[in-house]
């Protein structure tokens, strides 16, 4: 059978409003989330963090905590396997401190127990004798030769040995000759820029609960983004074979990248394989701020060349991102992404990973993008100011499309930048009318979107309703658009088929929901399997009805006979078949593996006005539009979520939100009262403009979109708030008493 | 790629005795059984239940109860939903009564509360006003014209008019004229039997946990025989789609077929659906006893013609089957399986379904069956005893075989029959000498065994390890037979496999585990699916290598290179395929979905000698050996041990085992105090002796083990029993003081 291409397809149920299946659930208190789950004989666990930013760990005496009765074990690194891989080895390290404790907060010991009393009381007998270092948490400061050394020997080769040891590895993207670039330049503008570590900020802490039997096999119950990297991850901490770890994904309360590694669930399976009993570990919102997220914090120097008349001669950037003791790499992304949303014929970005004594970093939304962005949008605007250009236009005149090269090496496919800044021009809100100390700012952002590995499995009831079974975490209404997927390709009304996300060892391997990438490919495998399984359909309507199986066709639901057959027979619908798969050869099944490429970049563009109070430095978000490609956005209520919450996330991180570390290397604000993050007061409606550009990579069209909107937000803020006072900040968040000592200096 | 037949095929792993995945989780208490899962917020349940054997209900007043703090809900009949299917109308009616109590603790009304003491005193609050009715519990009395009346209008057209409304429906098998064999015979003995209704015994009481989202969606985590029966029959109960309930099955303590159906897990889910909140309802012992198994007790008459030298001239059986208030029909698996073992020109079996005040039948191994061949095998060694043969040689002389019309119409294919009785007269056992009181009795054993629904995903993971996924408890070892077939197919070792018996909304249906068809059906499709995980290796490899797909071969857990390109490149194993699925097109799997047919039916011999106490009428079992055809035997500690399994219920139900009911109709031994099933201490060390003669339906040669074991025990142990008392014994239980007095009589 043939199925359509899908781009000029009329659809029926994509594109709908359809209520989400797991909604009922989640605002009644039914749902499962991490800490929702117990075992017989289940033990609380705790864990032990470090008071000191850097120190060498001496020695740990557990002896009176297991002395403790009711104590049930107590692990410490040596209960965990150091894996060879590095990035595991820094996820092991992370979990249980191994010779240092790299920052504070950093996890030094653990203990289960019968209770959680018992367990606080045995983490306070644990004596850990500590030998302080001097400890770095500033990326410039971390970067100078001579400064505290948060490990040693972690430089790659691409370094170079102008930078102490913290610098550990480099990155350099680009084409052209950007020196005779801005040679040809009317304007050059270079400016450097910071950017604070921020958390993902998500309501439920890391919870879980793990058992392992006398033979080594364990089942870990968890909130996560992804169960199938819980497992790889976890197995080689345990030394175990993944197949021997069975990883089930409770419902989550927010991830934003922040739930795609582990923290405390090897040490969760190494107090379960100890004391042999189960053991749960559920982290307090302290402990969250303090271990867990952040994103990178950032210095980062652009400089960009103009003409006049506002064509981009050249863009350089230089990334220093910190991030924490285990730095993953993000500044690659960064550096790949800075210039992405123009059309360059010279460019060049470099990006170096710098370790600090802060948490190790983790994904948050577009990791490595925004702040990167921010910066580059922040100059391009400042051009525009300087040069008298309406900043629409140049971003118009500037746009990467459809055969551009664009900045990171790949040539772009359909893109939809270009239609997100006219629907932007044209859009009211861009030429409002403001008031006094009101400005209007605005930014493109982007994302790559990935793809990756994906297993769907679809299975017909016999009452004629569908089953599909993934493997990826709903962090963002992902069931309800899979499901919806899946009745379009089917011919069957939402609410007959049901979407479950299983645990690791019920169906193949399935990368991390992450990327932006759930919608896109499990969308498109889920659709594949519905076609496997409408080609199986047919197959047995042909053995009914005694034709050959071309002579079958599927439409709307129904198997029909079509050719010389056509007319004969009575079209039979899903219902029917199923009902008869008994009879026919047994349950009717489609499946569909892939590693899933054509994801499809993604931009947006975010129109902000602000309004900045000149005695206290508090600025307030009057008016926000978004303008984003989502491809076909299958619901478009989740992607208007999607965008607004990211923008929302993106307005914290240019306002309010950072990690500040007191000159002990302590965090200072680790809860929600003095770390503040947008509450719904705070902001106004956001209005939000989707734009369907298909990707010609997906069968529906479909593009990822949860991503790009957290891009924008930090410049688009920032050059509102220069335009408001005309004080042009370069250091996020633009706090009131940060804005207030720029705009005093500035008089 | 062609796949060997199997049947001549040297196996590796099939045949070994591996240790069963899930040994060590079971014995160190690791595995969670029924009553092991909570819920946040979770309440307890507990049902009220007649003390009358039949009664009409005249009112229920739940208003006391309701009014009791922390009772959360209250449910009668009226809280489920009655579907038209009489089978499922049954269920529902005997889950919550519906205008007549039918039989003593049949369950009346349930409420959910705060904890158990709540529960327990709502109950007692619960009013209910019985109009107290005649009752009949006997088969034999509930058949005549006049007694009391279980149920109206239940009788189909093929009962006619001589009985009481109480017999639902009549069977009839058979071929040949028996009149006419009977008239041949040199001598015909007729004779009547009783058997008493016996019960599955398992270990671990009913218990299940319930959860409905206001959206009527439910989560259901019961121990069962199979999770998928349990969804489809709930949900029928409860007016919901299938597919909105979500069952998974815990680990189950002992099933036997009492598990196949349910009792308790749809008043939890109705308690939960009004509650709003998690309902977990335990049975307590009592209640397994008085409300849920057990088999049909039996009235049956047998007449059998045999010529002076053995040979059977023809065979008729009456079988009356009392199934309770609800009874199932088991009496037409009895009538088909009571003559299986014979070759035989003139056969005709009747059977008649009989309502009582009893509790509603269930399934219990080879459902049917023992009862049927008990009256069978006791008449035929009688014979063998009045003509001085030798019993096996005489079943040796009449035994079916390959091209036998059987008794209840299909034609033998490939059997075993033969093989065991020869395999048995060469057995030590059969010649050895026996001493005072001491008696030898045999007795052949059928069973039909079941394919069914079916569905197997298998998934590589990227160490290389294998995951199989399938929807069927494992009641009897069958994780362990389902990984070592994967492991022989795919060509890896055992422990590279794992197995998962996943939820109903992760897999695609699979019938009940029961009639002996999981290690045939579903290894079947697991075999299948691992040769469909083959073509996508060698399809990956093709890729890889660059040549054509037809010219890779799979040998021994490698794809190597053949034909032309023989030679020309290194094997690959699964390990190494995995590892680059990535970058072949993602994960690779394997899916099978069949509804399988062909198990092969299956028979045994069982070889007993007895030794009764002259003073108490003590049985005491000396030796038992086991005779039987396993097919391919996978696993062969799990098949002697079902064998083994089998024989000691089967000496439970000829011994001791049977559910005594007063004059009140009350259930008079409703715990393992009072109702006797075998020890340790009971019984001599069981010696089996494995047959495999290949089934021709399954790729290497399975057929079922598991219900067989359990129907020979009875008659060879009556045999036994009369040859050393000289009583010929024709009801059971022969226990003591029944034996006793029967020895008196004769004197």
């Amino acid at each position: 059978m043939a199925f359509d291409a899908g781009r000029e397809r009329e659809f029926k149920i994509v594109g709908t409003r359809v209520a989400r299946p797991d909604g009922i659930d989640k605002v009644t208190g039914k749902a499962l989330y991490g800490a929702d789950m117990t075992a017989p004989g289940m033990l609380h666990g705790r864990i032990l963090r470090s008071p000191h930013a850097h120190a060498r760990i001496v020695s740990i005496d557990t002896s009176a905590a297991e002395a403790l009765k009711g104590v049930k074990a107590v692990v410490t690194s040596a209960d965990l396997t150091r894996p060879d891989d590095e990035g595991l080895a820094d996820i092991a390290d992370n979990c249980l401190a191994r010779d240092k404790a790299l920052y504070d907060g950093h996890a030094i010991a653990a203990v289960a127990a019968v209770d959680k009393s018992v367990a606080r009381e045995a983490i306070r007998l644990i004596r850990v004798e500590y030998e302080v270092l001097p400890h770095v948490t500033d990326v410039d400061e971390a970067m100078k030769p001579g400064a505290p050394v948060v490990q040693s020997g972690r430089s790659d080769e691409t370094v170079g040995d102008s930078f102490s040891e913290n610098v550990t590895s480099h990155f350099e993207f680009g084409h052209g000759d950007v020196d005779a670039g801005f040679s040809r330049a009317d304007k050059v503008i270079q400016r450097t820029f910071k950017t604070a570590a921020t958390h993902q900020g998500y309501i439920e802490p890391h919870a879980c609960l793990a058992s392992v039997g006398p033979d080594g096999r364990g089942d870990l119950w968890c909130c996560t983004q992804g169960q199938f990297n819980v497992r790889t991850i976890c197995a080689e901490l345990m030394g175990m074979e993944a197949s021997n770890l069975r990883v089930t994904a409770s419902e989550i309360g927010g991830g934003f990248g922040g739930k795609t590694t582990v923290f405390i669930e090897p040490v969760a399976l190494a107090l379960a394989r100890k004391s042999g009993r189960p053991v749960k570990i559920v982290m307090s919102r302290e402990e969250v701020f303090r271990a867990t997220g952040p994103t990178v914090s950032s210095s980062i120097d652009v400089k960009i060349g103009m003409t006049s008349d506002g064509r981009i001669t050249a863009g350089q950037s230089r990334l220093r991102y910190q991030g924490g003791a285990f730095p993953c790499g993000t500044v690659e992304f960064g550096a790949q992404a800075a210039f992405a949303a123009y059309d360059l014929d010279a460019v060049q970005t470099l990006g170096w990973n710098v370790m600090t004594n802060r948490p190790k970093e983790v994904a948050y939304r577009a990791p490595g993008a925004p702040m990167a962005i921010y910066a580059v949008e922040s100059v391009v605007d400042e051009l525009c100011q300087e040069l008298s250009l309406d900043p629409l236009d140049t971003r118009i005149l500037n746009a990467a499309r459809k055969g551009t090269l664009s900045s990171y090496g790949p040539t772009f496919n359909e893109i939809g930048l270009l239609a997100t800044l006219e629907a932007a021009k044209e859009h009211p809100h861009y030429t409002a009318p403001l008031g006094e100390n009101q400005g209007r700012g605005l930014s493109c952002g982007f994302w790559f979107n990935f793809g990756g590995n994906t297993c769907v499995s679809l299975n017909l009831n016999s009452d004629g309703t569908v089953g599909v079974v993934e493997g990826n975490p709903d962090i963002g209404g992902s069931r309800a658009s899979i499901t919806m997927m899946a009745a379009e390709e089917l011919g069957i009304p939402y609410d007959r088929v049901r979407t479950v996300i299983t645990d690791t060892n019920s169906i193949g391997f399935n990368d991390v929901t992450d990327g932006s990438r759930v919608t896109f490919a499990v969308g498109l495998a889920t659709i594949e399997a519905a076609r496997a399984a409408i080609r199986e359909m047919c197959s047995r309507v042909a053995k009914i009805w005694g034709i050959d199986e071309e002579a079958v066709v599927w439409e709307d639901g129904y198997a029909k006979p079509s050719g010389p057959n056509a007319g004969e027979f009575e079209p039979m619908s899903i219902a029917e078949i199923a009902a008869t798969a008994d009879n026919t050869g047994g349950p009717i099944a489609g499946h569909f593996e892939v590693n899933a490429d054509g994801a499809g970049v993604s931009f947006g563009v975010h129109l902000v006005d602000t309004e900045v109070d000149p005695e206290t430095g508090t600025t307030k978000v009057l008016r926000y539009t978004i303008f984003q490609d989502a491809g076909k956005a299958v619901h478009p209520d989740y992607v208007e979520g999607q965008m607004q919450g990211g923008a929302v996330q993106g307005i914290g991180w240019a306002l309010n939100e950072e990690y500040i570390y007191g000159e002990d290397g302590r965090l200072q604000n680790a809860g929600f009262l003095d770390y503040r993050i947008p509450v719904a007061s705070d902001l106004p409606s956001i209005e939000t403009v989707i734009l369907e550009i298909p990707n010609p990579g997906h069968p529906y069209g479909v593009r990822g979109v949860g991503e790009t909107p957290i891009v924008p937000p930090l410049a688009a803020i920032s050059n509102a708030v220069s335009r408001a006072t005309g004080v042009r900040m370069t250091e996020l968040p633009m706090s009131p008493p940060r804005l207030l000592k720029a705009m005093s200096q500035k008089g």
